[in-house]
C-alpha cells in the first residue's frame, strides 16, 4: 500500500486516475512555521515536512508497517513575478490576484518527497534520511485576458479558495488557462511522471496501474 | 442550452468541469468516407461534418430550437512524425505506436465547428454557414521513456482503444506523459479557451459557469 502524506482531494484523485492504490494521513505539520522566501526551497522544505510528519503517524500508529511500500509528501505553490502565491485568503485579495494574473504567466511549483518503506528492516526513525527522494517539479502557466465580470464570478465560487494560486486546471479554472508548458498532472497537484520514475528507482513500479 | 454534436464522455466531462449544461446529439456523420492525408484539414473537416450532422438531427426532431442557443462540433487526432494516429483499431497497432511513441513527441490536434442558434430567426439551413465558426488547436506531447512491460500493461486495458493517439492524459496515460506545450482540455477532447473565445464573440459568455 502506498501513503499520500496530504489531505487534497485533487492529489488522491490523481492516484485514483493511476490505479495507485493509497492510504492517506493527513500529517500535523505546521506549515505557518516556515518563513522561507525562495518558492522552490519553500516547497521542497514543506513536502519534506509533511513527510516526515505523516511518517512519525504512521510509526505511531501502525506496527504493521511492512504492509506499505511508499510515502509521499507534496506541496504545491504558485510563482508570480517572484511573488508566492498559496491558497487566497479572502475574496478581495482572490480578485487582486486574478486582476493581475489576467493575461500574465507564472509558475506552478509542486515538491516531492518520497520515502520508500519497502522492504526495510533498519531503525523506523532513520528511514526518511536514508530511503527518500525529493524533487521540484514547475509548470509555466499562461492565463486568458479576463474580465472583471468573469473574475467576479469565479471569485464567487468555492474553488479557487482551495487551490495554490487561486485556480483549479481541473474545475473552472481550466476556462482561464491558456496553455501550459511543462507537466500537467504537476498543476493539479503531483507530477505523476516524477512519481513513476522515483518509484522506479526503488522498484516499485508494480504498485502502478495494479487495477 | 447548449448542444455537443460528439459521444465522447471525455468531451462531456470538459463541458461538466465548466458548469456548461448541455444536450448531446450524436452526428451520424460517416468519418470514413473522408480521406485527407492533411491533420490540420482533416480534422477541421470532421468538426463541420460532425456539427452539420447534428444540427440536421436536431431540426428534423425538435420544432422548439429557441432552446438551445449553440452547436459544437469537435473531432481530434494525434499527428507523430507527419502520420495521423487516431483511434487504434488493435493492440498490436497499439503496441507497435506506443514503441515509436516512447521518448518521442507528436501534438494532437481538435478542430472545433462552432454554430450559434441564438436568436436566429433565419432559415435554419442555412445557418451553419452563416453563423459559425472554425478553428483548430494543437498541443505538443511529449511522452516519457516506456519499458515494453509497460506499454503490455497499458495495453491490456480498455482505456486506450477509445483514444486518438491511443492514450488519455486523463486517465492512466497521464503516467507517461512527460509535457505537454499548448492548451491542456484540447488534448482531453476540445480546447475550452477556444470555446469560451468563440463564445464571447457570439454574446454567449452567459452560458458559461452557470450553476
Amino acid at each position: 500500500m502506498f501513503v499520500l502524506a496530504s489531505a487534497s482531494k485533487a492529489r488522491q484523485k490523481l492516484l485514483d486516475q493511476i490505479a495507485l492504490r493509497h492510504k492517506v494521513i493527513v500529517s500535523d505539520f505546521d506549515e505557518t512555521q516556515l518563513q522561507e522566501p525562495d518558492p522552490i526551497l519553500k516547497v521542497k522544505l514543506l513536502a519534506k515536512g509533511k513527510a516526515d510528519s505523516a511518517l512519525k503517524k504512521l510509526i505511531e500508529e501502525n506496527h504493521a508497517l511492512n504492509t506499505y511500500q511508499a510515502l509521499l509528501g507534496c506541496d504545491s505553490l504558485f510563482e508570480f513575478k517572484g511573488e508566492i502565491f498559496e491558497k487566497p485568503i479572502n475574496k478581495e485579495q482572490l480578485i487582486s490576484r486574478w486582476k493581475r494574473m489576467s493575461g500574465q504567466s507564472g509558475f506552478l511549483h509542486t515538491g516531492h518527497y518520497l520515502i520508500s518503506l519497502d522492504n526495510s528492516k533498519s531503525d523506523m526513525e532513520s528511514i526518511s534520511q536514508n530511503n527518500s527522494c525529493e524533487g521540484v517539479v514547475s509548470t509555466k502557466i499562461e492565463f486568458m485576458n479576463l474580465s472583471n465580470f468573469e473574475i467576479n464570478k469565479y471569485a464567487s465560487t468555492s474553488e479557487p479558495y482551495n487551490c495554490a494560486g487561486g485556480f483549479a486546471i481541473e474545475g473552472n479554472g481550466g476556462l482561464f488557462i491558456k496553455k501550459i508548458d511543462g507537466c500537467f498532472s504537476n498543476v493539479i497537484g503531483l507530477s505523476l511522471p516524477w512519481l513513476k520514475n522515483n518509484l522506479e528507482k526503488y522498484g516499485l513500479s508494480r504498485l502502478l496501474l495494479d487495477r
